[in-house]
């Protein structure tokens, strides 16, 4: 099976070589992590796409100087959205009607108990519930990085608030919740490259009611 | 690409024919889901596998009366660590080091700074981490579904404290947070088998700064 190979091909890469990505793989990834589905479809996340080298530079130090964040080509940055809004939630059934060419009134009634379900709660609740969709889209988008053997390294270890300050998401209403660089694995340089993966028992990890 | 023509195949399927999957494709999802990269490497979640009919016929009204949960023939429930502790952090390296034969002693500054930063935050936030990373392992088990073209849907839209007390999962330090059923569509009866896939224009979900 094509999946569990490239999953057990990966690894969290410590060291890049510098190789870029040809951008067609990155469409590739892209894409893979548009299609994730997400709750009602609303899909509550954006990914920016950074290779300008200057920015991914300033990007560096705030994501504790891991060296993957300039030597990879492509540094993937998953931004949710900070809350729920009725704009929002209508945009999404608005294109939706347009590209199944019904009636934008067809979504009216489930439109409004989403709204009614999501606004009623706080921007925190609902912030928590749109990055859960993206750690769904961040996972189908590291394994097309693998199916294609291009190596990437799931990171959560940076300073979300500066990196939002320095990318201006609170202005588009998004905080960030992942990065994602994407390169090639340097595996003269790398310590993990050849460490054995190693995964919770799958006696702890499965229990099956039969 | 293979995981790209899954993603297009699969849809959140609404109505399953109540055809069983064999064990062995389940087997290949579980060990997708297993496969995924967590935080640490921590894995700070559990895979419950139903397959007693009584006890997915007690869940379908726990989950809005979802057919879904009755019609598939295994039943995923994810369930998250409701916090991290001391114990579970210690247990991810005892059996790392095991696996990689090396002295136990090889991870206590990792694992003490990890007990540092997660025991010192509250167990909401931290069952809200240990949620992010089921999500990215959910998102692999539906991709891996996908390439099998076995049909899942997923599903958030359930009493998780209904099915929290059922499955005995407080006794186990777990919260559910998503439902995977897997079958197989019935495509005479399932409204959305033939609606167009529609996901957010690029030009709002990605945006470069090259």
């Amino acid at each position: 099976m094509q999946l569990l190979e490239a999953l057990n091909w990966r690894y969290a890469t410590k060291k890049m070589n510098g190789q870029p990505v040809p951008q067609e793989k990155v469409d590739q990834i892209l894409e893979a992590a548009q299609l994730a589905p997400t709750s009602s479809g609303l899909q509550p996340f954006k990914i920016i796409v950074i290779t300008n080298p200057g920015l991914k530079s300033k990007i560096q130090p705030i994501a504790m100087n891991q060296s993957q964040v300039v030597d990879g080509s492509h540094l993937l940055v998953f931004a949710a959205w900070d809350n729920y809004t009725a704009e929002r939630i209508e945009e999404v059934f608005t294109h939706t009607a347009a590209e199944r060419g019904v009636p934008a009134s067809t979504f009216d009634d489930y439109c409004n108990r989403l709204k009614g379900m999501y606004l009623s709660r706080s921007a925190e609740r609902n912030f928590e519930h749109a990055a859960r969709q993206a750690y769904l889209s961040f996972g189908l988008a590291i394994a097309a990085a693998a199916e294609l053997q291009v190596d990437a390294t799931p990171m959560e270890g940076f300073d979300n608030a500066a990196l939002d300050e320095l990318l201006e998401l609170p202005q588009q209403g998004l905080k960030s919740v992942t990065l994602l660089p994407l390169g090639y694995r340097d595996t003269e340089n790398d310590w993990l490259v050849n460490q054995k993966k190693v995964r919770t028992p799958k006696s702890v990890f499965l229990s099956q009611i039969a």
